[in-house]
């Protein structure tokens, strides 16, 4: 058997009772290495599992799918997923590969950050297409998130936006901060004004930072588009809420997390249509 | 300490391990009775946390928040919820209550029906507005579901949709199945065709239904929504998606699913814009 296993968002104890347990009799446990970190390392979930960990990149589950699957037919394999399996990234690769192999296979669950945003009060059904925003290169500054982030706002929709970030988990330069998505934001805005667009989306616009999500030194803030381009929320994972239309209760989570409180409501009440 | 706790979606081994350490020590512990089932009953639950749990219906937690929060400024208070504590019912009202009464609180996340419906192979960040479908009476029949997935499949997204039900945890008939689901959208579309118009979704749209997410004997089963209207998944809760554009990647996954894969293709790449 396959399994497929969540860790959740925050640290070793994070995983399930049913996922620890399966860990604990599998013969072989994998630790997908590239999307996403938790706030420890390889060794505590090591020693927490009382297993060994075999590292595995986003080319060794691309490549050796089949070294991952061996004889997973005759005995218990563990793929370990910080999030969920089938949160940001799928494994859908790994799935299909497992079942072309005759091999059965098993999902066990996770908070992942594509559910845990809640905890800022914006309601889950609320929210639109998810989109990523990518770093820029001097040659390479794409906006078509900023079109999607709009669109969504136009029909009353949240938007989150996954803040790019490197492929190795070792590189944590490479993560986006909310600070470098709301500047790459606000330069799409001042672009667009000067092709004479009024956009949608202004620096007044009410937005969500989170960082660590799930862990104990999570950090919500919400203010306008222009705060979050200052706001302080420490390391990574790092994500941004892009709001539509506010229910008054959502407004009323929202303010427990405003960097300034004074000006909050005004913002949050613009026209969103 | 307020902690709200995520139980997920299967049963009681379901809990994260940290949530579990929580619920053993605190003193007073909660379950919240009415947005979802886990396949097993309180009594599982009490038996495999050691603790007595007190039901808190919809009532008791809007009416009687104060007597949940009574002395968590001193001692430690559980408040279990099936899911994620801000999944599809977010618990924001208990939220603001603990935070006026100046009572600290902290979220213990678990996986929900919003991001482990990912579980198909749909890509959770192609999904738009989630939509609830709601039971017709004879005399009151809101179609404004409908608009909302049709625009979400316009865009190219999917649409999770939630199946009304009771609010009564014992009330396992007021469950919609997928079944129900899918003849109330025909009867649109055959309503839409009346009025002349020619509806974004027709029998023919491919969709997917689950039910029983995470739990051992899920079900999972892709078709058209003509098939949805037949298809057989046992008890409750039930979800259904309607598809936007699909990934190739997803349909290979959705085809894993499929009542009837010999005509799956054609409906699939049926043109969606």
């Amino acid at each position: 058997m396959l399994y497929l296993v969540g860790l959740g968002l925050g640290d070793a104890k994070d995983i399930t009772v049913k996922g620890l347990e399966v860990v604990r009799r599998c013969r072989r446990v994998y630790l997908e290495a590239y999307t996403s970190v938790l706030t420890v390392g390889k060794e505590a979930l090591e020693e927490f599992y009382g297993k060994e960990l075999i590292l595995a990149d986003r080319e060794t589950v691309e490549q050796e799918a089949d070294s991952i699957l061996k004889d997973a037919d005759v005995c218990d394999v563990a793929f370990l997923v910080v999030g969920d399996p089938f949160g940001a990234t799928t494994h859908s690769d790994l799935v299909l590969r497992a079942v072309q192999l005759g091999i059965p296979y098993q999902v066990i669950h996770n908070a992942s950050i594509m559910n845990a945003v809640g905890c800022c009060g914006l309601q889950l059904y609320n929210f639109g297409e998810t989109v990523s925003i990518v770093f820029w290169t001097d040659t390479w500054k794409p906006e078509s998130f900023f079109d999607k982030i709009k669109r969504n706002r136009q029909n009353g929709m949240h938007t989150l936006c996954l803040l790019g970030k490197g492929r190795k988990i070792y590189e944590p330069s490479r993560y986006m901060s909310v600070n470098q998505a709301a500047e790459q934001l606000l330069d799409i805005i001042r672009n667009r004004r000067l092709q004479g667009e009024e956009p949608e989306i202004t620096e007044n616009t009410i937005c969500v930072g989170l960082a660590r999500v799930g862990a104990p030194d999570q950090k919500i803030a919400s203010g306008t588009l222009y705060q979050m381009s200052t706001v302080e929320l420490g390391g990574p994972l790092h994500s941004m809420i892009v709001t539509g239309t506010m229910h008054p209760l959502e407004l009323e989570m929202l303010k427990l997390f405003s960097v300034d409180s004074s000006n909050f409501e005004n913002n949050a009440f613009q026209k969103t249509t």
